[in-house]
């Protein structure tokens, strides 16, 4: 079977051959770690775990680089305006508090933490060695004004633009300079000189002054840290096509890397038919998703759809994701009931038409459209009484389950509030109790002390106090 | 009131002044990301916890620094023998692979997460800024044999030994170089050269040549970089006094810098009467602590000696801890139904007597007696329908658990599996089952129907099959 990928550097889809045979290196780029993850963040780190699933189902050793943005504009901004209104918190402690959140985040939707999580700042020694390459090869420039802010001279890379086939007199200017100390408006920072009102903990030493790196040249570091100058697969969001990923490929490859070989982009959301963004102030936030329902739903909405396609929020969004998810899951319960389960779900389980789907460029609906075809059909076979097609069914469920990061028996799930749970044993644990009382006002002590034992039995103790009846599991 | 705290260097119980007043900057080291957490670990975590609430609740503002060191002999050994017996897994993946065990291991415990975590990692321009200070000051000179290596020059360093009051003389040799490379047998490696056999991205370029840093220079580098070259609190466990804590003084001293101001250092934990070692085969890992009682009585355990003494596990020490602990939550129930819980503790509810115990060098166990007497107050008000007295009792008693991060109604104890509720909702649910089964068999449906809507009212619903009765709650 081959893997066949939408590589949006050759605008279609392509046969996808690893580097090294069995392995696969796959960059994803993180967050900027200045505010809490919204609803885009958490889609993008999903959909390339659903990818690295299914690498890893299909044998592959897959290494997973997935980096954080700790120094950036916006983080320092962030933490200047709350200094100046009395806040204690430094731009590194900001950014590690936000880091936080989102793996928090990540690790509520069952995503599975990347092989490894390289900081920016962990990196600038790479980073000026790649600027200090670029500009001995003819590629970069110290700022026309004598500052020690560095530039990438897009005019002397012949390639440049190839990533989203745009000429380079119909391109935008960057947005990272004060007129005057580019030679182009389209050259991009790599180095950004230390400004005096900036904390001086935000600039590091380098052959040009105290600095910190632009955004794009932190990424071509990092991934090739880790994943070596040629590595298989940049992935990202649709929003880094242009120009963080235009820009992270032609400074990589003018300092003589080969650098990713596929380019893999996510779509957006769209929030109630619209593009979310801060300025529309539609954006929703992980902890809102995950209030509104369980962390297996919320994770099974967000990889419904393809990820190239636009994923669509509305009203009803997650009570759809939720009744089609609860529909396996119901079969799930009522085949482990009738069936048993199998320790180990068999390795060729999995439908050839499900396999097919994902081996065509992760073509999720379809793969999910199978999925759900299995369960009726297991469904089917259980109302028959048909134990072998029941259980062919129950171990495919399990095998595309798996493969999804969506088997509602992985652990994963176990750590969640269980609220409904603690509902439902208020409510039982109380009607007892009334009726504990109904029996000891009729003086049917027979009735009300074996409820009393009942209760015992299942660790509930009760205590009988002048407002009532109290309970407690263990006396706590 | 004043803070009395056990600075180690001076020996003695001193009154702990911060250089700043109102603010205190608290550096502990942290874990090597070798291998998994043990009891060890968590206790140092957990001790330092108790000062930083501490110091909070006293209306300081704490910046709490906890570094992972994320390269270290011990964790290339570890990938490389993993990697001789076919292990896929870089250093690097290792020691993010350890670290995340550490922060969920610290997380299920309630400690709460540093200001600022920074791993050695990312700080290697420091460290060498560092020693090249030291060299220019003729406190470090370069190996022998004209290797990268450098060395810490402790002879030259006259107060050399002022944390342990050691004379050089008596000291043993330090373990971290080939003999013929360094001047003195206490002399300590600064910077490492790289070895032929360790992977490239374990070394990083220097002016003394590629290599990766000593243990001790990291710590330096990375304390004062998020606390300034003058700080007040170091902390640590025991066993890093000597050599590790020695050295980083100093190193630092001798670079110019202040350095701590008081040196703080956790006891250890003696397993079944026996020191814990990797030799003796006696260590006892976070997973089997947390597998073995609820996070919280964990948490209550460690904490529970005082910070300087040894801690003693033993067969029953967990179950001892439990039974303290459930005496107070069981007050606090009672107190919460009997009383109501205030939405918030009272500022001043805490009693002097555990603000006194808390100030002399934070005497936990003199406050633990001081919470479980108020415990016992509080019930005996309670029995004696005093609610002035009781109400006073609730409020303090949820004040100290508060202060020492074991107040069972803090959300942090909500995320952890409720297998008790579990078992006694199905142990319930299944005996309702029962009564309605046998109600059917004597055709009593006016009780088996109004079973069956309780069931329903609660959330649970009932599916009758060949084989049984099954039940599920909302139909998952």
């Amino acid at each position: 079977m081959t893997q066949r990928i939408y590589d949006s550097r050759a605008s279609d889809v392509v046969e996808f051959e690893p580097l090294e045979p069995g392995r696969v290196g796959l960059y994803v780029c993180g967050p900027t770690v200045q505010s809490s993850p919204h609803i885009g963040h958490l889609r993008s780190a999903l959909v390339f775990d659903q990818m690295r699933r299914w690498f890893s189902h299909c044998g592959m050793s897959v290494t997973l680089i997935r980096n954080v943005t700790d120094i950036d504009d916006k983080i320092l901004e962030r933490a200047a305006t709350a200094q100046a209104e009395g806040s204690d918190e430094a731009w590194w402690a900001l950014a590690y508090r936000v880091e936080r959140e989102f793996t928090a985040a990540y690790d509520a939707l069952g995503i599975l933490p990347p092989t490894y999580e390289p900081r920016a700042t962990a990196h600038i020694a790479g980073m000026i060695a790649l600027i200090e390459q670029l500009i001995e090869r003819g590629h970069a420039y110290q700022a026309l004004d004598g500052s020690a802010s560095v530039y990438f001279d897009t005019h002397s890379w012949a390639d440049y633009g190839e990533l989203t086939r745009q000429q380079l007199n119909q391109m935008e200017s960057a947005e990272d300079a004060d007129d005057g100390q580019k030679k182009h408006p389209q050259d991009f920072a790599l180095w950004k000189a230390h400004r005096e009102h900036e904390p001086v903990t935000a600039s590091w030493a380098s052959p040009w002054g105290r600095g910190r790196p632009g955004w794009h040249i932190e990424c071509s570091a990092m991934s090739t840290t880790y994943l070596g100058d040629t590595f298989d697969i940049h992935g990202g969001g649709l929003d880094l096509r242009f120009p963080h990923h235009e820009n992270e490929l032609a400074q990589s490859r003018a300092a003589g890397h080969a650098f990713a070989r596929y380019w893999l982009h996510n779509g957006l959301v769209h929030v109630s038919g619209q593009k979310m963004s801060k300025s529309l102030g539609n954006s929703l936030f992980a902890h809102a998703l995950l209030s509104e329902a369980r962390p297996i739903v919320v994770r099974y909405f967000l990889g419904s759809a393809h990820y190239r396609s636009v994923l669509e929020f509305h009203d009803t969004a997650l009570a759809e994701a939720d009744a089609a998810l609860t529909r396996i899951e119901t079969f799930v319960i009522r085949a482990e009931r009738e069936l048993g389960m199998p320790a180990k779900t068999a390795a060729d389980a999995l439908p050839a038409a499900f396999a097919d789907a994902m081996n065509d460029d992760f073509s999720i609906p379809q793969a999910l459209a199978v999925l759900h075809d299995t369960v009726r059909a297991g469904n089917a076979a259980l109302d028959a009484e048909n134990p072998l097609a029941a259980r062919d069914a129950r171990d495919a469920v399990i095998a595309m389950l798996d493969v999804l990061g969506l088997n509602p028996r992985d652990p994963v799930w176990d750590a969640q509030p269980e609220s409904e749970r603690d509902g439902a044993l208020a409510s039982l644990v109380e009607a007892l109790i009334e009726q504990r009382n109904s029996a000891r006002i009729a003086k049917d002590f027979a009735t009300s002390d074996a409820i009393r034992d009942r209760l015992l039995a299942a660790g509930i103790t009760l205590e009988d106090a002048p407002n009532g009846t109290h309970w407690s599991i263990n006396g706590r």
